[in-house]
């Protein structure tokens, strides 16, 4: 197996690191815009190659895999970048990993009821090309989405006979101080990325079909285990809604957010003055996107690390009936302390949980564990193994009754 | 007299317009950076011309002075521009008006306990200058600070044996719409100066000298008059605290702003993220200030007049012992409804009653009722005259016992 890495960020660099205790590739080219990003990610492991690389160009992906015979590109940029990536591997012959899926657009006249584009759309399109090809494009494949769909899966084939919801939940209980120790906002995921999931309307699968709600929706608040405790959480868009339906049978599949009540307030203060907008608007002679500069102000994630307390969960909260067939409600989750991630890695730690799900991944395919074509989402593979090797790498998973 | 008023914003421009209706001065001389600004409100009037000025250099404020034999200079552009303007003047040998002072800055280690430089500052640091030469600088001549000086010294004068409190009171139920009817977030002043005195820290007069507290303290809800009902208000960092006590005997002077809850989150959420900074960051390539980009995002205060319902209120509390020996709670108030200014002047209320009142200062002084020099505020001259010129305007102001 010869992998691309694109995208050496917070990410893409968590990622290098966890897979560079593992030997189930031969090398991993570590291709970034910035080549310095590149060249520190690759430095720790002789197998590693830096490269530069255009993300936003699908022949330069191409290119790229053809130089270094690549069979799998992994991409870990940002989603805005997710076609030219995923089309760049095809052109290849490489089968292809994200940790996200292309973007939605909204519904143009009624946004808070109808999707428009979902998320996803794009790749599905294409999904027959990538069967008959024989090719594998692995979608959505990071925590959540990706453990979350792993989790539900495990859930439909060895916990439940019938499925009500799919609700997944991700909640965390991290800090972040300054210098004196005094509580900072610098959010743990890119803002740009939080401020497009947040402030979408928000897509839920009720009874055989998707519709959206206004942002913020259904709000409700989850007990996380592992001490991080209640938190607040909101109807967000989210991929496992688009992806667990196609593969699971359930009356609801929902995806909510611990924001907590300052982030939220934050987003709708960003929303109510238009600085979550990405057209540019002209300050000063030149020309800027408001949603960029509210991301430059911001701690860069990748960095707040070090300056990081708590917790982080992802998981699913699945209800119905029980293989017994009794009334059932079941959290499958994955809680990783941001202490031990930096201690073990040097990465914060929701980064270094995005980033495990896809080696883990690659190295069930790399095994021939899982194997498949066309593009298909996690809950399309077993789930025992992966959360068998998952526990290997030492970042074993929960199961709570509610 | 012959002025130049530098500066056609939204003030500048409500500024030419209540001065066309009066025939106290020969000439105004309305000069902006942008050129089609200045030539626009230029137009209404035989006696205006236009210019073009550059307001941060004080050799080009004097040489305009000079060029057109100018008497006294107006000063409606950002206070940031206050020392280049205030010096060409000085320099071109003119008389001086703003509707601000000189910016402040915090104090370097207790910016929450002490004043740094304060607001007015470098400007009374050259009153000897201006005092010598015989040339008058009239600072904070607009309505808050200005007007509610002008009532500072009448309630001093007139209703008040002793005073305890200034304590000025600004509170609006302005509200804009968009073309829909939905109410919109949309300030009706300069957003950059309205974050500027919102979250430097706020100075009080007490007991004889100034302090400071952190931003939005002791939270009041004062009930405004005329229909516009309890808003709530918090210190703010303004002018009148520094102004009265030079000149109107008070154990304690204060500004407090009716922002209303949802003002006050959106700006401890734009100072949370670092949106408030004046500090250039990079963004993909450019260099712009956040604060920059905040206030490019909103619509401009100076086009929402048409879209806007509702009345502006501006006004001292005093608090002390009556004429008669009694004790007494007095509220002098100034109220303009935005309907009014739109149809009667096309200008909407918040910036129309800001300018009306260097209009009166500038008529007075052409009388000379009001005469003096060195570097003063309205609060140095007699207010019966300037509150009945008010009054001859068409816009009275009130009364109220509280």
């Amino acid at each position: 197996m010869r992998i691309l890495l694109v995208g050496a960020g917070g990410v893409g660099a968590a990622f290098a690191a966890i897979a560079a205790r593992r030997d189930f590739f031969e090398t991993i080219v570590v291709a970034d815009y910035d080549p310095a990003r590149a060249e520190k990610a690759a430095a720790q492991d002789g197998r590693y190659v830096a490269a530069q690389i255009d993300a936003s160009s699908a022949d330069a992906v191409a290119a790229l895999c053809r130089e270094h015979g690549i069979t799998h590109v992994m991409n870990a940029v940002d989603p805005v970048f997710d076609m030219p990536v995923f089309d760049g591997a095809f052109a290849a012959g490489a089968d292809y990993l994200d940790m996200a899926m292309s973007l939605s657009q909204p519904h143009p006249t009624t946004p808070y009821e109808k999707p428009g584009v979902k998320l996803g759309d794009e790749q599905f399109a294409l999904a027959d090309r990538w069967e008959a090809a024989g090719r594998l494009a692995l979608v959505g494949m990071g925590v959540e989405p990706g453990l979350s769909d792993v989790f539900a899966r495990y859930a439909a084939d060895h916990l439940f006979r019938e499925i009500d919801e799919l609700g997944t939940r991700d909640g965390a209980n991290l800090v972040v101080t300054d210098d004196d120790g005094n509580e900072i906002f610098a959010p743990s995921f890119s803002m740009w990325t939080t401020i497009e999931e947040c402030l979408n309307p928000p897509v839920v699968w009720q009874d055989g079909d998707w519709h959206t709600t206004p942002p913020f929706s259904e709000p409700e608040v989850f007990d996380f285990p592992e001490g991080i405790g209640p938190v607040e959480c909101v109807n967000v868009e989210h991929e496992e809604v688009l992806l667990m339906p196609r593969w699971i049978d359930c009356r609801r599949a929902t995806f909510k957010y611990g924001l907590g009540d300052e982030f939220i307030n934050i987003l709708k203060v960003l929303h109510t003055l238009g600085l979550d907008s990405t057209e540019k608007v002209r300050v000063k002679g030149v020309e800027v996107s408001p949603r960029d500069v509210v991301a430059a102000v911001l701690p860069d994630p990748a960095t707040v690390g070090p300056r990081m307390q708590g917790k982080t969960c992802a998981g699913v909260w699945v209800t119905g009936t029980g293989q017994d067939g009794a009334e059932r409600s079941t959290y499958l989750y994955h809680v990783v302390d941001n202490e031990w991630t930096m201690q073990e890695y040097g990465h914060q730690c929701v980064v270094w949980q995005t980033a495990i799900n896809p080696v883990v991944a690659l190295e069930l395919l790399a095994r021939g564990t899982w194997k498949g074509a066309g593009v298909l989402g996690p809950e399309a593979f077993d789930a025992v193994p992966f959360l068998d090797l998952l526990t290997e790498y030492g970042s074993p998973w929960g199961i709570k009754e509610l």
